[in-house]
């Protein structure tokens, strides 16, 4: 039986794809600590648990397409605390953040249109484009440049008449850049220059470093109409296992047709919504905890790097995640012999290759990703044990 | 901003279009009785409500891409019980029967491929079908015949190069068909013939009268590399708000990349499946309780319609729906102008339009369906309401 080009041609996630070999080192009783995926050990906050506990409804109900509208009201006052007005009209909750980017891809794009977006970016990009059969038109950034974005003339150049948006992570996944609002501005003048959309994933919002400030793409004056949003609470509130996200655009149009796209699925997870929304008045001290916690973490990882003979790598300015270029040759064998043939005290280490960051063929294929979502303790243990496995490595295989 | 085709031509749910006049009507005081949504008012299994009353873990985490083990584990006997013998790597959980088509379309289908599908069908296929690029080629069929399955020659009339596909629901959304043997055999043999997989939607398993009995996709030999089941806990459960399905091949060619699918939106909601987890071993009897009182409901619904003059209809042998030929002319105006301008007694009913329930453009606009969803006090009332609306309606328009 034939399967669809899409079906053969969609990437497996670097995230989750050396998951069987995960899975066979832990049958061997070998521990892997798990720096593969953005999933944080920080506690999910009390008072979005305590939902789930008192829910008392004797139906689980469908709720709105567009998601409970105590949720999106609530919605409205946390953007307005980051300065982003919006209507409640301008939200519509989706089931996490990837359906946001589907949706959003899917509204803005016909089968191969185009979507310029900066490289490395977060490697499912690359899953959904497949899914919308859009051509994700990458803008190469490098990690000797500080991740920092092309000059506008870089960007332009790239720009077809099948170009409909350019899409950013802003702070970065996989590269912690946090934009300054002079490159929001470039980028904005270019959209409107060109009028094209621009879809924002602001999913970091709340992890930023070294007091740099955020610059949603919603707050750029005369962009009302091409800004469009994708949000998600699963960093937020260290809550991955609602999928509760939203899309957010004060274009109408844009967010009728959306509606509809979302009507076709019914709703996103009620109980989770409503978890979600417990979580809306959760003040600046949580967010202060947990980030001072992150910058010790990020601290610990970007020094344990830097000890690596030939590693190229940059202190990430947001989100949890750093990208390293390593002194190897092909980092999806090394992170599979991690796995296999690896360990110290039965010990190991899982990490993303990055190839699948990039759409341009080739780029990434000596670099890894490294959440550091692991408390200092197990994130010291971790690099330990990452280096060592790298050392083994390059002496084993050059 | 101009949107892509997909978003201007994907069309607006016919079950959840008229909410904003179902809302402007309550907000005037209104009571309405909503016949348009498969909502059932069944309570939800204590079993499942009380896992999250009983959450105890600390980080609402991500769970693996194609689902939780236990619950994985525990649906291969679940199945088991119903003659479907799969193995847990048959299965991916996916975020509601919605996603699981989403999937089987995106992974069997091109961009401009086809799926033949009997119709009148659900109509959120239509919704899919544009995401994915399919076009859905109709077999329509007939009230007046039972919407039986056409002759075999007929469905593989509609076979071209482009066929990747047949598509059923049974028990049938909205036509409440539940196919005989024979007829799942023909189709079976039919997609042998000529190489094509077969997509069986069997979310309303558990709902079938008159003693008849339901022939699952996967029961049939040789069909192995062909069959694809999509199913959902949504209706069995009564907990439509939890957003759990499935996807089920044993071709495992499609399943690998199935899972490339699901791997790149990460994973569906974490405690949701472990409160479907709860209820696999709900007994016999609370099914049978459950569709006693469904088959009294049908019956009411069905005698009623049966009193107006000129209506065409069926008596559903599964599922709760019942569609049918209104002697009207525009089946959506008139759901509209029940919320708009009807009332008796202060209340109104609200229904689906079933013009998007067909692929083939102008049928179905004088057909409506309803969804028998109600106890049977209020369905009694609902229908009386609606009697006396359609009496109104076609005094004062024709």
């Amino acid at each position: 039986m034939k399967l669809s080009n899409r079906a053969i041609n969609v990437q497996a996630s670097p995230i989750r794809k050396l998951m069987p070999f995960a899975n066979e080192a832990k049958k061997k009783g070998k521990k892997i600590y798990h720096l593969n995926i953005g999933q944080p050990d920080i506690e999910t906050p009390k008072e979005m648990l305590d939902v789930y506990k008192n829910y008392e409804d004797k139906v689980l109900a469908y709720g709105p397409s567009q998601g409970l509208e105590i949720y999106r009201d609530n919605l409205v006052r946390y953007y307005g605390r980051h300065k982003i007005n919006i209507g409640v009209n301008d939200i519509i909750v989706t089931t996490a953040g990837s359906e946001a980017i589907i949706f959003a891809m899917m509204t803005t794009c016909n089968d191969g249109d185009e979507i310029i977006v900066p490289e490395p970016f977060y490697t499912n990009y690359n899953g959904f484009a497949t899914m919308a059969g859009v051509k994700l038109v990458s803008l190469t950034t490098y990690a000797e440049e500080g991740f920092k974005l092309p000059a506008s003339n870089k960007i332009e150049a790239k720009i077809t008449e099948n170009t409909k948006a350019i899409m950013l992570c802003n702070p970065g996944n996989p590269t912690g850049t946090v934009y300054p609002a002079e490159d929001m501005q470039r980028i904005a003048d270019i959209a409107i220059k060109h009028n094209l959309f621009v879809i924002s994933d602001e999913v970091y919002r709340e992890f930023i470093y070294d007091g740099l400030t955020h610059t949603s793409i919603l707050t750029i004056p005369g962009l009302e109409d091409k800004a469009i949003m994708v949000d998600s609470i699963s960093k937020r509130y260290s809550a991955c296992g609602a999928r509760i996200g939203c899309l957010i655009s004060r274009n109408k149009e844009f967010m009728a047709a959306a509606l509809k796209f979302a009507q076709a699925r019914l709703c996103p997870p009620t109980i989770d919504q409503l978890a979600a929304n417990a979580c809306i008045d959760i003040e600046a001290e949580y967010f202060e905890g947990i980030l001072k916690e992150y910058d010790k973490r990020r601290n610990i990882v970007f020094e344990e790097l830097q000890k690596i003979e030939g590693i190229i790598c940059v202190i990430p300015k947001g989100a949890f995640y750093i990208i390293a270029k390593l002194p190897i040759d092909d980092a999806e064998d090394f992170a599979k012999w991690m796995l296999e043939e690896f360990s110290l005290d039965n010990e190991t280490v899982m990490f993303a290759p990055a190839e699948g960051f990039y759409a341009t063929p080739g780029l990434g294929r000596n670099e890894i990703r490294i959440a550091y979502i692991l408390n200092e303790n197990d994130l010291g243990k971790a690099m330990k044990i990452f280096r060592a496995g790298l050392e083994k490595y390059k002496n084993n295989r050059t």
